[in-house]
């Protein structure tokens, strides 16, 4: 219909003329009205702690204990399971999370989209091992987290003040041609990113030896773009939300029990669906009885057309998440042009000889085509604390792209 | 023949054991026993004046300039001219230098091969725009030089003392699965060079400022990696010469005039033939009128397998080079796997299933298949001063493989 036409050709305007630029580093709770004490920010949609898996439970443990509201993990999650702690997801407060996704007063990113006057948050990342946002907890974790907080957040944020911000685009439009696609392959952006900021870090950053390790954290950890993606594609997937009639999905999220996804017209409405499992590669030593089911926001990358959709970016980690050989991430790509309204014109492949990436998950198309958009992801261990245990993909489950066209079409009087 | 096959063994072996370090950055007067005042190495096989193109003798006047021997350009060409200055191949002296190839007292990199203890030495980059390498002597290329002699050069020493030197072979590989191919895409490499040096920079560097300006200058120079890359080639090379009935290239070079390259039975011998000119893409307002002739000792990275020989790395490189479309950028690859003796195990393509690059380029095969090696280059402005004018490919002559097969068959006593 013309009208659902106009409404996606609007949503796909908003995407195109996006201008995230990281702007600083700032505490949670100096930018995130509302973000009280004794609340935790988490992946996924909405969720009580009795539906909440492994890692889950374990991750906000160890963000109780390092906000301080309890002496130790034992009273930890204890007072989790009593119900005082409020939970929220990410996404209603303008932010994303990696994985569990914890977001209390630790240190969150912004991405300002300078075209649209909106911003979304990230934490930090945190590096490989054992990290909070696989579910692990111990002092080491907490240690790390107060280290981003006191040491590198400020400095980034000092650093990014400087330079009056880091417009995005271009950095993951070459990161593309360097065999990223920002979600589970970032060690190019990181590398640029790093580039980008060591001048100003060096001015900003009084101690030499605080410089180096800050140095050597960022350049050690090849993930540290993801989150600056995360909050990226946040940033502009936000403003697509609430256009009348549009088909586009602006959100897709999982909180490792249930999958979820919001739809342009449909507003803050979120259809969900259990969430899958992820088939992949497993580290030497694990195997699929050790996985968690699918869980984190980061699939806001494959909502803005990376990750998995741009699997033909990064023939590299096609082996990496078990998808096959060089052939086959072309392949994944083509098939996602089928369940996407365009191409975009800023972010091309070189190995598809500079077509654009797909761009605008259709739900219609989805449901027409029955190919459910394709996820690169970490899969975590399903107990809390053990970390990473392998990559692979997953799909976004049809049942979701199917309530939400039942919503759709209520919403616009169509009979379903 | 049998010999033949023992001998190319093991100039394979010698490749493949190769360790590649950058250990240091000294003033060449330091490093290279014979090189004096008055004295100037260039890129390509010998040459004497009267034989050199206008980029190789604007480079020259400007290196005496440098060096201070003359008061002005008209007197260092004057000098240059009459006789007074003596010039000699870079790779005579275990040296390697991109375009024209200036060596002096300037500020060589050393490579120091630690598994066969050779070294090889290359100039630091000096950047895009107006710069020496491209025949430019101005007063801002001089200036610059002194800042990378000054500044630079031993900021990037000591950080590499200061840590025990780096190992090139797995920052080449991560490169080629980063869309680098060494040659004229290094922006992957130039990257991870930063991050590998960030932390010792900050600890080695006192003045805030200064540092910030040499990561400023580094990230803002995506080729800072190819004089590394050089002298990597140089110094996996070298060891490779000299071995009785092996057919394999150990260097490939031009000087603006003549290409020539070296068999590793043959020894120190140059066989030549008249350069050819690159095809290629030129920057706007440029064209092939402008072109200069073939020119550089760059050629070494395409002897190691890199460059051209690995176009399937760099789909992005074969729009700049003017190669083709992404599948024509496999094919390049394809092609020279014809031409050489083994594929390299470490190094290996992404957008080919992770086979490895060619390896091992043998002058029997290449005049088999009729198959020139393939060299991804820049083209220099055939006036002196003017730069870089656009990037193309160009072909190895065949008639310096017939010159080397026909010395080599009376080498072994083989009836040409």
């Amino acid at each position: 219909m013309d009208i659902i036409e106009t409404a996606n050709r609007e949503a796909l305007r908003r995407m195109a003329e996006a201008e995230p630029v990281l702007i600083d580093v700032r505490p949670a709770a100096e930018l995130i009205a509302g973000l009280g004490p004794h609340m935790v920010l988490h992946a996924g949609p909405p969720l009580v702690w009795a539906e909440m898996c492994g890692p889950l439970r374990g991750a906000i443990a160890g963000a109780i204990l390092y906000e301080g509201w309890a002496p130790d993990l034992a009273a930890a999650e204890a007072l989790a399971a009593g119900g005082r702690i409020a939970f929220h997801p990410n996404h209603h407060f303008d932010a994303v999370g990696p994985m569990t996704g914890m977001t209390t007063a630790s240190m969150p990113l912004i991405v300002e989209n300078r075209r649209f006057g909106n911003r979304a948050y990230c934490a930090l990342n945190e590096g490989l091992g054992k990290v909070m946002r696989f579910g692990a907890n111990g002092p080491e974790v907490i240690e790390r987290l107060r280290w981003l907080a006191n040491t590198l957040g400020p400095a980034l944020g000092a650093a990014l003040r400087e330079q009056g911000g880091l417009k995005l685009k271009p950095i993951v439009a070459r990161g593309l041609a360097m065999g990223d696609e920002m979600h589970q392959r970032n060690i190019a952006c990181s590398s640029l990113f790093l580039r980008a900021m060591a001048p100003d870090l060096a001015r900003e950053v009084g101690d030499r030896e605080t410089l180096a390790q800050i140095f050597a954290f960022i350049g050690g950890n090849d993930q540290f773009f993801l989150n600056i993606a995360m909050a990226m594609g946040k940033a502009i997937m936000d403003p697509v939300k609430g256009i009348a009639a549009s088909t586009i999905v602006t959100a897709m999220s999982r909180n490792g029990s249930t999958f979820g996804i919001r739809v342009s017209a449909t507003g803050e409405q979120w259809f969900t669906a259990p969430v899958e499992m992820p088939k992949g590669l497993y580290f030497p030593g694990f195997s699929a009885a050790d996985a968690n089911p699918d869980i984190g926001d980061s699939a806001i990358v494959e909502t803005v057309g990376l990750g998995g959709m741009a699997m033909a970016a990064a023939p590299a980690v096609a082996g990496f998440v078990g998808a096959g050989s060089a052939a086959d991430a072309l392949t994944y790509t083509r098939r996602m042009y089928e369940i996407t309204a365009a191409r975009n014109a800023d972010w091309t492949l070189p190995t598809l000889d500079f077509a654009g990436t797909p761009m605008g998950i259709d739900i219609r198309k989805v449901l027409e085509t029955g190919l459910a958009p394709v996820i690169n992801t970490g899969i975590a261990h399903r107990e809390p604390g053990l970390g990473q245990v392998g990559a692979g993909i997953v799909r976004a489950p049809l049942a979701c792209f199917e309530k939400a066209l039942v919503a759709f079409a209520a919403m616009m009087g169509i009979a379903p």
